[in-house]
């Protein structure tokens, strides 16, 4: 005869399975009202001894039967036998195991049930887990064939005392419920068991149980219980499914589970910004300024131990790799459009220096600074431009640059930022989207550019490689005499290599010389590979396969174990794809400029001053590229902890900007993709504390060091190049695939966009989809996609100049909404525009007022605030 | 004033979103129990009219006010307002919909609400997903002014009746709960009318309240619900939360639940063949297969009738394709190994005309006959010895196949088959894995050959382009004389084709002669393209988007579908990718043979007795061969109806190769992973019947159609070759991966084999984990994966040919497994093998004690039992 443990709750109830030797999966203890009510009538009659004073087991269990003898409730003479049962030797499911593995202990021995249930019962471990204070509550249940009536105690001890081998791990017990009974219903003792332990474990009762001064307070805990228990109907249930943890619990404190159901808190891509002290206008010269350096300050210290983190290490790797390709896409773009006035290196040396000194010294250091599109854009109208009107294009720009910076740090004066919360989530997930789709676009558009530049013989017969060959010949006689300097070239026109072919003005001839083998195809296998490796790493959290640790490690580094795969794939196959190519010499890209430009002399007095114009529509496009990506870096959803900064953001950008413009750089501002991307990789969870509690979402590694280390490695990357030159192109653009269709997850304008592929009923339960009908939230859908499709044909075009601008035609849109939609669907659907105070209030008052009204609005919204509410019908 | 309904219940419930103008998931209705109560206590004080004779709307509720005013509950000048407020206009769900799409209907007019549940309530294109019998229970709940206590009333009438727009649809209406109550209180009468409509839904409680004679019936109904109740404890579940209905729930029939914990009838890959009357030895001369003649002749005619369905031709298209690559790659193979004695055209020949014929007149139509690796082992071993003695090929050949034939049909004529019963869980698995790994590496296998045969040249610098070529030149001096007949040859060496140079013993001279570009990439992109996507269309029907039917459609094409979109992306590639090319002409391969061999002349006359010793290995070969792919197909998992004839099977096994030995085809036995191929796509589901239940697998569709068909096809193929030669091969290499891995879906071994990379808290709650320890289950897969591991060897050597014989030797294994493991833990992780009848049942006695003596074995498995049981404890 010896105590057998059954099962255990930390919060949830695991079970130990008999034939499996092992712990169960933690369920919901789903009970049958019958053992509920069989407990009551315990507790009713039982003998409950409350504060007992007593410091060991045996005499806990002596002074319990001596006050059931006092009583009248136990014969003296089963004492002992009581005493002895109580006592026998306790086997815990744990040792049990390690036991099991040597000597193959019978299973099939003990007559009794042991559940040391609430609060405590781990492998040694997992302390760790348990919060310090914890204490054990013990539930003994059993049959004996000494007793004609149940022998049953409730006992809360004075002091929680280690009771020896009663807990599996060295936890105080301050609780013991003890049911002994006669035979035949075990099953019975077994499940009024359970049914305490669920109670024990309960937050509302457990409170109780501490407080009860007397067995009526006990009654009135389980009363309670029972009124708020939840009810399932046997027809649609099978009670031997065990129901998994939920992924969220309804606390204990009420009024916040109200906002389970208002629109910014959902699961589902809730959000929103937050309209805090950041926004608001402080009417002083860079008041808005001053509050963000004194709101950053205290947390700039935290802002690098914070960082200490295996994580940080793998978003430096990812961005870095992802700035790279930017700054060599860009900066290969710009020298295009300037003629190499900045090329390349001026791009990596302008994306390191902007790059670490913003992240070094801003805001909101999560966000990343890069080129964007509607800078190159400009600087390509700009050059050309200079060129006609025969300025000198650099010291143009210089003046541009300073008179937007100028601009830039008024708007920073006057707090000009707070127009920023005029971006509802309407305009920030258009914008955002349409960023993710043009990476998206662009990433297969410079795949099938490479396809093209490497074209693919698809003419080519196995069996004619006889017949095919590419030679370079000499050039036809009417050009001859243009090269004839090197007459040694003409014995030997064939031996010259593809470029010197062409250097030379030879012709190449034969039906090779136009194709490339191999390497379209090997490319498309390592962009859509690296894509799809990313993804998958990226999933393999939530398999159930390798260690937590492990599986987080695998899953935060999925983007460099990509890239390293295909690496390795590339390496192997051998063929030469075309490579990262980083500038290795330190120096202007054109011969015709240096590190400085000099302000004046170059163009006439005037330009000087004209220049301010085209500054402004600099300033409104740095503005808005910077304070959109801001306000979605800073939405309410990333839970920061360290507050925003958008003004401090934008003194930077601005003196950045007068920096650059100086040393001849490109221009920077917040890159919304790669921003998101930064943030996505720094993710921060719960390490869970109870068993089957689910993760939370804890908020963002907020953090200076990845960024800066981000953008030193950019600037060493001149010395890299080694190293980086095995990166195939391909990878990195699947890795902006990858980037484009990541920062796309959780944008509820995607998940209203697959709705409309959805038959209604197997529409996920989203909160917008219970209270706006159908309808109006594919209208609403469909007003969005027609902006973006708008604004994308405007991209197309060279109008794209004014696209930041048109942004701002994102918000008019929006605000027209208002005459479309009610405020009640746009609460759901977006954030609602905020108005002048007292009119928002009237509103909040009038809806209130419809709710009170109208019985038969939404239920559930009122439920758990009347779910204290006992109603009497009769 | 109005009615508006606000939920419906045909099993689970469904909710009005109020705000979204829609229905909700179906979902099980949470109930409190204090509403349960509140119920209670309305049937026991308010009216209860049982079995009212009534037609019509205004007068069941003309008949309950008059009752209510004679018992005094209710004032009689407060009759006309009550039945003014019951007789006011009846609002739907449905109709509200198609209203509020054109008229905005305001939804915060009515202050009643109504709820029409159990059994009915359904768009009208529902209605044919009702029972036809269905009846309607309408509840109508509300708050009115006039009334100072409520007004409660259950009527159960005479007859169902239209009660005109009280219904969504036209279904009669039985049942009616009417609860009317003072102002305030609405919430908790909307409870009240949730409690009553599921107790409506309830079997039980709805059975209870057709028979019941009066209020204390109902009350002991209500008292029978509460007590099998599923109680939730509020701390671990969040009522907001709506439960999706279960996958399976218990049945109305509770001996039948016991079933949910025993080995066999688990979700996760249970089975066991089924051990019936086709398997019991008869004793007789032929008898098995007499009765399995008898008991397939009356399915003969359905074999045919059944088939009519859009999925048949998937299946059709899917598995012809199937074949087709098998007969080419096979007889590729047999014709390399037996100098073209036996080629394609042979195979495409021999593969039609057994395949059809089995399919159209074996006992399981749903086998597969192909060629085998052990049979091509064996083929390429005789022709060699054949060669080496000097015997004619053929002939021996002819003479081991008719011994073979005649032993197999002493096997059918004996009942041997009975043995099947030997292959346990162990055997299948292990057998039915080994295949699939098989397939899965010679899908690799030959994709990597082709990469050996297209090489691609790593060293190709595009830069050197005009240094490769390749020419074709004359002979060396040495080699000159032998090809000087075509003396006009010399002047034009370099205009030869590849083939042409070697033929005329030119030399291939240059660095791209050895390689091949774009092909061998361009085909692996195609192999795991087809691979990829066939997974993923198949996963398809588990997706949320487009109608079930567009899923389910999608779905059962997707191989056809994956094929043909790679075919299309070869074709715009347009590189030379090896094609399927199949014979198009008709007559033997090698010029050497007929079409019938004729059985004397070729050999010594003792050959012709000799011939049964090789035939004896052959018999064992197909014999195992044959038999376990069909206990593999016949497992009690695929549920076939119409079942299974081993016997039958056999007997045409053996004519076919006596057959195909006269005509020098290949021999054809059952393939397993074609098989398991064909049964998966022929797979039958429920279509739901009540909103949220799930489709349940209902059988697969047993027919000999798909067979017949598919052979006829590969028959036909020949003159098919203009359109077969559009598929590249390593498309069709891409559907053997994913047949291999597909066949792999399901088997316990393999569930198993993840089990060893998954921490224990991480596995899912698989029946054997429940009742045998991890380290045992563990156990079983080692020595399971040492057998396979052994069996692989074996299999890469000459020993191949002694492979199924192997096969025995896994039966062996299993049994010296009894010595190891329980038959407890073997039952959970295998079958029992089947052993003297006594014994067997003694076993099972033992195990019914054991179970009944230990209180503390699992619990769950009485639990269902006891429920009915009321224990009493005091």
């Amino acid at each position: 005869m010896e105590w057998k443990e059954t099962a255990r709750w930390i919060k949830f109830e695991e079970k130990v399975e008999k034939g499996g030797e092992r712990w169960s999966k933690p369920h919901v203890a789903t009970l049958s009202l019958h053992s509920l009510f069989e407990l009551r009538t315990c507790i009713e009659k039982g003998t409950i001894m409350l504060d007992l004073e007593a410091n060991t087991l045996p005499g806990v269990v002596e002074m319990i039967t001596d006050s059931q003898i006092e009583n009248g409730l136990l014969k003296a003479d089963l004492k002992d036998k009581v005493m002895y049962t109580l006592l026998r030797k306790h086997r815990h499911q744990t040792k049990n195991l390690i036991c099991a593995l040597c000597s193959f202990v019978s299973s099939s021995l003990p007559s009794f049930i042991k559940i040391p249930p609430a609060c405590v019962q781990l492998k040694n471990k997992f302390m760790k887990k348990l919060p310090r204070d914890a204490e054990a509550s013990n539930v003994l249940v059993g049959e004996v064939d000494f007793l004609d009536t149940p022998f049953v105690a409730f006992v809360r001890l004075q002091q929680a005392v280690m009771l020896g081998a009663l807990t599996e791990v060295p936890v105080p017990t301050r609780f013991l419920f003890i049911l002994l009974g006669p035979k035949g219903k075990s099953k019975s003792y077994h499940e009024i068991g359970r049914a305490i332990a669920t109670l024990m474990s309960d937050e509302v009762f457990h409170e109780i149980a501490y407080k009860a001064k007397d067995r009526e307070d006990l009654l009135a805990g389980i009363d309670e219980f029972l009124d708020e228990v939840i009810v399932l109907p046997p027809g649609e249930w099978d009670p031997a499914i065990r129901i998994e943890p939920p992924k969220s619990l309804p606390s204990s404190d009420k009024s916040t589970q109200m906002n389970g159901d208002t629109p910014h808190s959902g699961g589902h891509g809730g959000g929103g910004h937050a309209v805090g002290d950041e926004l608001k206008r402080t009417g002083k010269f860079c008041g808005g300024l001053v509050l963000d350096v004194k709101r950053k300050a205290p947390f700039f210290f935290s802002d690098f131990y914070d960082a200490l983190h295996i994580q940080s290490l793998s978003a430096i790797l990812f961005i870095y790799l992802g700035t790279v390709t930017n700054a060599i896409t860009f900066g290969g773009l710009l020298g295009d459009a300037t003629e190499n006035m900045q090329g390349v290196l001026e791009s990596f040396l302008g994306t390191a220096v902007s790059g670490a000194i913003f992240c070094l010294l801003a805001g909101q250091p999560l966000i990343i600074l890069s080129s964007t599109g509607p800078v190159l854009v400009f600087e390509k109208l700009l050059f050309n431009f200079s060129r006609y009107h025969d300025f000198d294009y650099l010291e143009f720009r210089l003046w541009i640059g300073l008179w937007s910076a100028f601009f830039c740090l008024v708007l920073v004066a006057t707090d000009a930022s707070f127009l920023v919360q005029y971006f509802t989530r309407f305009t920030e997930e258009g914008f955002s989207s349409l960023i993710s789709f043009i990476f998206i676009y662009d990433a297969f558009k410079t795949m099938l550019k490479l396809a093209h530049y490497y074209p693919i013989n698809s003419d080519y017969k196995i069996n004619y490689v006889t017949q095919y060959d590419c030679m370079c010949i000499a050039p036809t006689e009417g050009k001859i005499w243009y090269l004839s300097f090197s007459d040694r070239l003409n014995a030997s026109w064939s031996s010259l290599s593809k470029k010197e072919c062409l250097k030379y003005g030879g012709e190449l001839v034969g039906k090779t010389c136009d194709f490339v083998p191999d390497i379209t195809l090997m490319s498309f296998i390592l962009f859509f590979g690296t894509y799809t490796c990313s993804m998958c790493l990226k999933k393999f959290k939530t398999s159930p396969f390798f260690p937590t640790t492990v599986r987080k490690l695998i899953s935060d580094f999925a983007i460099v174990l990509a890239i390293l795969i295909f690496c390795g794939v590339d390496a192997l196959v051998g063929v030469e794809t075309p490579k990262l190519i980083v500038p290795s010499e330190f120096k202007p890209t054109s011969p015709n400029r240096g590190w400085f430009v000099p302000p004046f002399g170059g163009n006439p007095w005037w330009v000087y001053l004209a220049a301010a114009l085209p500054a402004l529509l600099v300033t409104i496009l740095l503005f808005m590229d910077q304070q959109i990506t801001a306000v979605i870096v800073n939405r309410k959803e990333h839970r920061l902890k360290k507050s925003a900064g958008y003004h401090l953001d934008l003194f930077w950008v601005a003196v950045l900007l007068a920096v650059c413009s100086f040393m001849g750089l490109p221009w920077y501002v917040a890159a919304t993709v790669i921003s998101i991307a930064h943030i996505d990789s720094l993710k921060m969870e719960t390490e869970t504390s109870a068993p089957g509690e689910q993760p939370k979402f804890l908020g963002v590694r907020e953090q200076r060091v990845t960024g800066v280390f981000v953008f030193i490695l950019t600037g060493l990357s001149v010395f890299m190049s080694p190293i980086l030159k095995f990166i195939p192109m391909p990878v990195l653009y699947g890795v902006f695939l990858y980037m484009g269709v990541a920062s796309l997850n959780g944008v509820q304008f995607m998940d209203r966009l697959k709705l409309l592929l959805m038959p209604a009923k197997h529409q996920p339960d989203l909160i917008y989809l219970r209270h706006v009908p159908l309808r109006k939230v594919h209208l609403f859908t469909f007003i969005q996609l027609l902006c973006l499709a708008l604004l994308w044909i405007l991209k197309s075009t060279v109008a794209a100049i004014v696209f930041p601008v048109m942004i701002l035609a994102l918000v008019a849109v929006r605000k027209a909404l208002d005459l479309i939609f009610s405020q009640h669907d746009l609460s759901f659907l977006d954030d609602v525009i905020p108005e002048k105070d007292k009119k928002k209030k009237e509103d909040e008052k009038k809806k209130n007022k419809k709710k009170q009204g109208s019985i038969d609005s939404d239920m559930e919204d009122v439920s758990v605030l009347q779910k204290k509410k006992s109603l009497k019908l009769f």
